[in-house]
C-alpha cells in the first residue's frame, strides 16, 4: 500500500481503516474538545492572565495540526474514485462543505497576522467554532436527530410558521396596549416580540412585563396559549423520535417455538 | 373564457387556475409579508425617522392594491355557482368572514382621513393585522392544526376549564396568604392570578414572588402541580397531532370475524 | 308525586329529573360563577369602593340561597333509598363530603356575626372557595382527569417521590455552596428548596440565583436534569390520558361491508 | 436459627425475613427521613437557636444507630454465601458501594472530633445526605426509573451531547455579541453558558439578558430552538416510560405464519 493510500484510509471516516484510523480519529476529537475548552475558559479574565501563554501555545500547536491535516486530506483525496483527477478532483473536494469547514478552522488565524482591525479579528476568532463541526463527522448521534428532523421537516416548518404567526399577532397587540404605559420597555414591535418569545417559550426573563390591566389579561391568555402552541413542534419531534426508535425495534425477528421457523412482524 | 371568469379563477385559491393563479398568490403573499415587516420595523423610532416616508409610500401602494383586489373579488365572485346572483350573490359573499377580513384590511385607512381622534386611529392601525389572516387562506399548514383542534375540541376545553379551576383556587389562596406581607404586589385576586398564570405556565417573570414562608410553601406546590397540569392540554394536542399524522399514513385493515374478508375503515 | 320527591329529583344530579333539574342546575352554576367573579373583582380596592355595596347585597342573596338549598337537600334526601331513615339517614347524608362542602359554603358567614377577630374572619372568607367545588359535582370534565389520576396513581406518586428525592439533594448541595456568598438569599435549606423548585419546574422567578462559579455549574446541571425529571410525571399523565381516549375510541363497532355483521376490535 | 442468621435476615432487604425485617426497615426509613427533616429545618437560624439542642441530641442518637447498624451488617454478612469467608468475605462486602455509603453516613462525624478546620467539617456535614441514599435500597420506585434510564441510556446520552453541542455554539455566539455591551454580565464564555442553560431549559432567571438588537434576535431564535431541543430527552424518557408500563401490562401474542400456532414473547 502506498503512503498516500494509507494516509487516505487513516483520514477518511467513511473508510474502515482499522487501528490507524481509530487512533487518528480519537486524537483529532481530543484536540478539538481541548480547543473548545481552552477558548471557553480562556475567556475568563483571571484565567487568561495566569495561563494565557500556555493556551496560546496550545492554540498554535492546533493551528499547525489542523493545517497539516488539511494538506494531508487534499493530498490523499485522489485515492477516492470520486475525486481521482489530480487537479480537478482536489478542487472539487476542496469545494465540499466539510472541506470548507476544515479550511475555516485555521485560515482566519493566518489572516490574523495581517494588519486588520480588532472587529474583523474577533469574527475570525468566532470561526474557531467551526472546529467543533469537524467532530460532527464522527458523531453518529447527530445522524438520528437529522433523520427525525428530515422526516418531519414539513410538520416542523408548519409548526414554526404557526408559532411565528401567533407571535406576530401577540406582539402587535402588546405593543399597542403597553406602549403608552411603558414607552421605554415596549418601545417598538420588535421589542414586544422579544417579550412575546420569552412568554411563548415560557423562558420568562422578566425584563419586559406588561403592567396595564389589559396587558396582563392579554399576556395571561398568550402565556397559556404559548404552552399549548409549543406542544406542537415538541409533539412532532418526540413522536418522530418515538416512531424511529419503534421502527428500529419492530424489525426484530421472531422465532416460532412450535415449528422453529423465523418470521418478521407484519407491518 | 371571459375576463370575469379568468379573474375569478386567478383570485380564488379553491380553483386550480394554473399559472395566473399561482403568480397572483405569490405576489399577494409577498405584499402581505412585506406589510407586516414594514409595520414591525417602522415601529422602531430611529428607523421610522430615516425610512418612514418610503414605508408610507409602500403602505399607500398596498392600500390601493388591497382595494382593487377586493373590488375584483366582489366583481368576479358571481362566476361561482354558489354566488351566481348578480346582487344577492355578491352581498352574500361580502358577508362571509373571509370577505369581511379583506374589507377590514383597507377600509380603516380610508376612515383615517376623517377627523377622528388618535385613539380610534390606533385601533384602526391594529386592523392592519387582519392582512395577515388573508395569508391563512393559502396556508395549508393551518388546516392541519385546525383539524387537530376541532377533533380534540372537547378535551381541550375540559383541560382549560380544569386549569382555570386550579388557577382560581391558587390565586384565592395566595391572595389571602401574601396580601398582608406585600399589599402593593399581591394587591388583589386578579393580581394574584397574574402570578398564578406566570407560575402554572412556568413562565415565571419574577415580578411577583411570594415572600412569606407559607406563601413559598404553597407556591412551590402550585409550581410542581402546574407542570403536571399543563401536561394535560399539551398531551391532548400532541396526541391528537400524532394520531392525525399516523392515520394519514396508514389506513387500518380489518378482518371480519364472521366472513373472514378484509376491508378498510370508511373514515 | 309528592313535593319532597319532586324537590329531591330537582336537586340530585344523579337523578335524571328532566326540565326542573336542568333549570336548577343551570341557575346554581350561574350563581356560583357569579360568586367567584364577585369575590375576585371585589378584591380590587377601586372596584370595591365603587360597587362594594352591590356585591355585598349579592353575597347576602347567595348566602340565603345556599342555606335554603342545604335545608332542601337535607329535607328531601330521605327519598333516596340509601338515606331513607328520617333521622339517621339525614345525619348520614350530612356527613358525606359533598354535604359538608355545602354546609361550609354558608356556615362561616353566620359565624362571622359573632365577635371574632379579623384573622379568623379572613379564613372563613377563604371558605367561599368551597362554593366552587359544588360545581365540580356537575362537571363531567373532572371525571376524566380523575380517572387518569386514579389509574396512574402509583406512577404519579413514584414520580413525585423521585422529584422530591432529587430536590432534597439539590437543595442541600446549593445551600452549602451558596450560603457563604449570599447568606441573606440562600439563608437556609428551605430557602434553597425554593430555588430548587423554581429551577426544577423551569419557572425560574430569578429572585434567588447562584452567583458563585461552583453554584452556577451545579445549578446548570440541575436545570437540565430538572427538565428531564419533569418529563416523568408529565409523560405518565399524558400517556394515561392518551390511553383513556384511545380505549374509548377503540371500543367502536365495525360493520363488515361484505356480510353486514357487526364486531368489535379484538383487544 | 443462630443470632447471626436472624440478624442477617433482618438487615438484608433482599431476604424475605418476615416481620422482624419489616419492622427494622420501617424504623430505619423513619430515622433517615427524620434526619433529613432535622438537617433541613435546623438550617433555619431561628429554629436552630430554639430547638438546636434537641436536634443535636437526635443526631447523636442517629449516629450511634447507624454505627451499630453498620457493625451488625459487617458481622452478619458472612451468612450470605457470596461473602461467607470470615475476613475476606467481610472486606469484600465492605468494599461494595452500598456498604461504603453506609460507612460515610457516620464516619465523618467521628472525624469531626479531630481538630480540623471548618471548611472540611462542612463537607463532612454534606455527607449526611448519603443517609438518604440508604433509603434508595428500599424504594422500588427508583427501580422503574433506573430501568427506563438504563434501557434508553444511549439515546439519552446522545440527546445531552446534542444539547451540549448547541449550548456551546449559542454561548460562543452570545459572548462575542453581548460582551462589549455588557462586559460585566456576559464577562466570559462560561458566563454566557449560564445564560444559555437558563434559556435552553426555559428556566429564564433573568439575571443575564441580552440587550443588543443582534443579541435579542439570536437569543429569540435560541429560545425557540431550546424548546424543540429539550423535547428530545423528554420524548426519549417519556416514551421509554410509556413502553415499560405498556409492556408490563400486556405481553404480545404472535401468530406464526408457518404453522399457525400462537405463542408469547419470551421477553
Amino acid at each position: 500500500m502506498t503512503f498516500r493510500r494509507r494516509l487516505y484510509i487513516t483520514l477518511d471516516p467513511s473508510e474502515r481503516g482499522g487501528l490507524s484510523e481509530q487512533i487518528f480519529e480519537f486524537f483529532l476529537v481530543i484536540i478539538i474538545i481541548l480547543n473548545i475548552i481552552t477558548i471557553t475558559i480562556d475567556s475568563v479574565g483571571d484565567i487568561d492572565r495566569e495561563y494565557g501563554t500556555h493556551f496560546r501555545r496550545f492554540e498554535n500547536f492546533s493551528l499547525i495540526f489542523f493545517t497539516l491535516e488539511y494538506i494531508a486530506r487534499i493530498y490523499s483525496i485522489v485515492e477516492k474514485p470520486k475525486y481521482n483527477h489530480p487537479i480537478k478532483g482536489r478542487l472539487k473536494f476542496a469545494a465540499t462543505p466539510l472541506a470548507i469547514i476544515d479550511l475555516l478552522t485555521f485560515l482566519p488565524f493566518y489572516l490574523a497576522f495581517l494588519p486588520l482591525d480588532l472587529r474583523v479579528l474577533r469574527i475570525f476568532r468566532l470561526m474557531s467554532l467551526f472546529r467543533m463541526f469537524k467532530i460532527a463527522r464522527y458523531l453518529q448521534a447527530l445522524e438520528i436527530f437529522k433523520r427525525v428532523i428530515v422526516e418531519r421537516k414539513e410538520q416542523l416548518v408548519l409548526s414554526f410558521l404557526f408559532i411565528l404567526f401567533i407571535l406576530v399577532i401577540i406582539s402587535f397587540a402588546m405593543y399597542y396596549v403597553e406602549h403608552d404605559a411603558q414607552p421605554d420597555k415596549f418601545s417598538s414591535i420588535p421589542a414586544a416580540m422579544w417579550w412575546g418569545i420569552a412568554t411563548l417559550t415560557t423562558v420568562g426573563y422578566g425584563d419586559l412585563v406588561p403592567i396595564t390591566s389589559l396587558g396582563k389579561f392579554l399576556g395571561g391568555i398568550f402565556a397559556i396559549a404559548g404552552v399549548a402552541l409549543l406542544a406542537l413542534p415538541a409533539g412532532v419531534l418526540s413522536s418522530g423520535f418515538f416512531e424511529l426508535l419503534y421502527n428500529d425495534r419492530k424489525q426484530k425477528t421472531h422465532h416460532c417455538p412450535h415449528c422453529g421457523k423465523e418470521f418478521h412482524d407484519a407491518e
